[in-house]
């Protein structure tokens, strides 16, 4: 076991602060990896507050994380040291179900281990994750990074990118498709740059108009004000598909009755009830559908860092120091943030 | 125009009685139809009784008419008298919007024709269905009884059966997938006989252990008490297809939690807003969806005739004479019926 530098929470209310967590010693088949970068997702700060009550203390969040290969097992033929790599929210699963095999590590049905707050299957640790020096994750988990991207501007593609290009793929987004995004964080602006160099007609769903240029920049055609009735009814039946990102409860109906006949809408955010309640009515009369979608698993979340790397995409990010990782949480529930913040885990060696 | 003897409500109390309607005079594309039998819908007592307070009174309920051709017009090629016809829940679109064009024009973007109740897109004048002596319908609209098949008991093809059929067909259910079947009325009696049909592996849902000879009857091979935990517990995860034909508002949460990831419910019977709330968790972190299913275009409804005739299927009846139609809705609103009242149309002619 090696102690190494971290940054996580001792309880609810204590804050992110420095602490020391202890990493396993290397298996086989694994790949040690200097952190680079790791950028801060919601579910950082929902674990850290224990807000869906199954945050095992101590925690150290972070799964969006990009860094560098130091030493690799006996076992291990797709890394080498030096080399650049990712790990995204999963770092284990049972590897023998049918959605393993099938490459859906993240539909394991015995239940993927979280690249923290997980428990390891081999030696009943806890998992701990990328605020921190380095990590040791097993080869099948961890990904390539295409040189050509930016690292840092890399790194939310292992969450906030895969959770969005994962259902646009799945679901068959094509060239000429309509369709449209709700909710413009993280996730949103990554489904944005997608579903356009998916060769998509993209529009965004905004409650103001103050986004407009905003959302053009990142690639979408169309913006339509959630808020106006009339700018809604006017693209009644209008989407293939919509992405909705929001993690809030809010009425779907609007946006099912914007879809097409035959037309999905996904939920990539949102895990709780549906309310107000969902009207069964406009899903049966065009056969419309409401489908979920988590993450993705390790095949396609190599595939989307390559169709990255091919179109040239990354996440919009800021920089951050990890001392003020609280402050940036704070920013972050006041969705003040363009679009996703990354720690330089250098700050963190310097401390 | 022609006045035709028919049984029809005049008011939400009137209850069905014998009216007199008018039918159109034949166009060159019509085919004119002496109808042997009708079907009874749940959706025929809603009309009478204005329960979805769309109701335009008189109303001559019956979408799924069994008839014999007397008559074609100049223009109609598919079709001589003699033959054995049917018509179901549409009886015109607008024949020139991307669903038409498709051969869905039961999603018809201009809204389908409804085979009573509906509104003649050429002269405006009411449409009255099936519990009448004849009925005159475009050719496009009308389709071929296989001969193979029992005539009354096809009838109930017609609404019950393409509803069932078109979304196991249209979701993909092939041999060996595991489908689920919840509610054994009109509808659910079909959907196992399909589901049986294409290979499935079929299980019915249901609230009582005494219904299971009836379900065995059916073809399903397994039967699940809704109501008893551990029964459901045991089938958490377990189900690419749940077919959910229940009308009335009920708990679709422990059905979601019994799909496979990527499994799909599909809807056909609700259209009430969704109550108790829908959870969105089990939703994302499966893949799962949720879908509806509205009848089915008119080439999809020919194949699953021929679906039928192939596979010697057709709905489990109890014949009817007009006069008691009133009493047959009583029946069928207790669940009374195995498992769809039919009139025998002669008992029209001969009141």
């Amino acid at each position: 076991m090696k102690p190494i530098h971290a940054y996580g929470a001792e309880s609810e209310t204590s804050g992110v602060h420095p602490m020391t967590v202890e990493r396993r010693d290397p298996r086989p088949d694994d790949v040690l990896i200097e952190i680079d970068y790791c950028g801060v997702c919601h579910s950082d700060l929902h674990f850290v507050n224990n807000d869906w009550g199954m945050t095992d203390y101590p925690v150290v969040p972070g799964h969006e994380i990009v860094g560098t290969v130091t030493a690799v097992g006996d076992d291990v033929t797709r890394f080498e040291v030096g080399q650049r790599v990712g790990v995204g929210c999963l770092v284990d699963s049972c590897r023998d179900c049918p959605s393993c095999d099938e490459g859906l590590e993240q539909y394991c049905l015995k239940g993927f281990v979280g690249t923290y707050n997980g428990e390891d299957l081999h030696d009943g640790r806890k998992t701990y994750g990328g605020y921190s020096e380095r990590i040791v994750v097993s080869e099948r988990f961890v990904l390539d990074i295409p040189d050509s991207l930016d690292p840092a501007a890399a790194a939310p593609l292992l969450c906030a990118g895969i959770t969005t290009y994962s259902p646009l793929r799945h679901f068959g987004v094509k060239a000429g498709d309509r369709v449209a995004i709700v909710g413009m964080g993280g996730l949103g602006h990554m489904g944005i740059k997608f579903a356009r160099a998916m060769g998509a007609e993209v529009t965004v769903f905004s409650r103001s108009e103050g986004k407009r240029s905003e959302i053009e920049r990142l690639g979408a055609h169309h913006m339509v004000i959630s808020t106006d009735e009339e700018q809604m009814e006017a693209v009644a039946g209008r989407f293939d598909y919509i992405l909705n990102t929001v993690p809030v409860q809010h009425d779907l109906n609007p946006y099912v009755a914007a879809l097409k006949p035959d037309g999905t809408m996904i939920l990539v955010g949102l895990l709780e009830p549906i309310e107000p309640a969902l009207e069964a009515g406009p899903i049966v009369f065009a056969r419309r559908r409401l489908a979920g979608s988590l993450i993705g698993g390790l095949p396609e979340t190599q595939e989307m860092l390559d169709f990255c790397a091919e179109h040239d995409i990354v996440s919009d990010i800021e920089m951050l120091d990890i001392k003020n990782i609280n402050e940036a949480y704070k920013r972050m529930q006041d969705s003040d943030v363009r679009y996703r913040f990354v720690i330089d885990m250098n700050s963190l060696k310097g401390d």
